[in-house]
């Protein structure tokens, strides 16, 4: 069986029950970038969780048509430059067989991006490419407990094609207390968020500094990224964040709400703006 | 509030529930593919639910830091050439300021790619390269329904850090009647599926012509793609597939199940690898 490690991180985190706050440690999912680089050259970032690494780029790399069999692979192993930031979150691969094109083919091959139902976050190339150039937010406006624990009912009445088929996401903007601004159902999760942060946009309401993004499943780091871009300063989810949503949550300013439910929530940054 | 455009479908299905089986019509979340073009080049294609192209298209152009005002932005509209292979799944942005690094360098940043926890199909520039390279699958192996009712229990049965934090989606291949071969966690359902082919790539036992593959959650394009790739006859999902997993297992040959739950399952194509 595959080894799983570091799967899951323990994280500091205020469980709200109704009136009650208590300050707690949970658990949450390791999501972390694994850089594939071929021959040496950047070729793609995967956000993942550690462990499997290496099954994880052959099998990637077998999806995008650059290796047929194991033979063809290569050599395939960790980063052990001592100088690297994080070798355990790079994988080098040296392929026995360049298929056709060459090198340069492969890497040109990839010079525009798909983004699948899920993807925010292509583009980039290497780790580093991924911090966040958005300055961290600083406003200082609050939502009421009893204002956020509406909410989740309310994105889940909008659901209509969700109800329907059990296959989109939902993501909804609020201006507590209780104006719904926009909402917006995809495959992606990511999508419904790009749809009402783009609407938004187009409307010339940028920066989106009194409303609370809710999303329907879990908050991954590039959700709290497109937060962060367009200045939303309180993130709800109605399932779990990864541990890198937290991080950047943390760092950025970015009140992160996860399990919102009809009676209970937990905070996981900035647990200021959630006021009783 | 954003319109929903097409969202959802009509897919003929076989629902079995233990030893009936009835055909019948059921609703899927449309995904499809929507190509971006900046100043006519393809920039980026993302896998979308239909509607609220221009908002999406907007917000995805933001996230990535190619615009940062509604100004900026310029011109943004479907494509209008009468010539174009489905226009509606095209939209093309003039942008009125282009930034410091130009189109070429905005093009060029995009050189290598991040995937995300849920992406699998970057690296690819236009719509025309999705079409799946791999042939199709004409395996006769087939499962009994009384094994395949039994797989979700057992996939939800090894996902024990999604137990703890609710975070974690899972993929498991099977060996059926009773054979679990492998089973891999992750915040990005994709990523489980690339380290379970990844590992069978390494053991040199591709291809996976008499396995089953279940996933948790939802079944979409990219999914199916990666079964196909590696040869896997008979996809199985614990939730709902979107309407081009199932176009591309009903092209390519792959059994697709869905919404397989203990007692129940729906079957969007080649229902006849799966026998009473």
């Amino acid at each position: 069986m595959i080894p799983m490690a570091d799967s899951s991180r323990s994280v500091d985190v205020v469980r709200v029950r109704g009136s009650e706050r208590a300050t707690d440690v949970d658990r949450a999912a390791t999501e972390e970038p694994l850089e594939i680089r071929l021959h040496g050259q950047p070729f793609a970032v995967i956000m993942r969780t550690p462990g499997a690494d290496l099954e994880l780029a052959a099998g990637f790399l077998l999806a995008e048509g650059v290796c047929e069999s194991f033979d063809a692979l290569g050599a395939i192993e960790h980063c052990t430059d001592p100088d690297a930031d994080h070798p355990e979150n790079i994988v080098n691969v040296r392929l026995a067989q360049l298929p056709a094109e060459g090198l340069d083919g492969l890497l040109a091959g990839r010079r525009q991006v798909t983004t699948n139902a899920s993807c925010g976050l292509c583009g980039r190339r290497t780790i580093e490419s991924l911090a966040s150039k958005a300055p961290p937010i600083r406003s200082t406006w609050t939502i009421a407990t009893s204002d956020l624990i509406q909410l989740p009912d309310r994105l889940r009445a909008r659901q209509a094609v969700f109800a329907e088929t059990g296959g989109l996401h939902a993501a909804a903007l609020f201006a507590p207390p209780d104006r719904l601004i926009e909402a917006a159902e995809d495959v992606g999760r990511h999508n419904a968020v790009d749809k009402i942060i783009g609407r938004m946009l187009m409307r010339e309401e940028l920066p989106l500094s009194e409303y609370l993004l809710c999303v329907s499943g879990r908050a991954s780091f590039e959700i709290v990224q497109k937060a962060l871009i367009a200045g939303v300063p309180v993130v709800a989810a109605v399932s779990a964040p990864s541990t890198l949503a937290i991080e950047l949550a943390r760092e950025y300013g970015v009140t992160l709400v996860g399990f919102a439910r009809a009676d209970s929530f937990n905070i996981y940054s900035h647990a200021e703006r959630i006021v009783a």
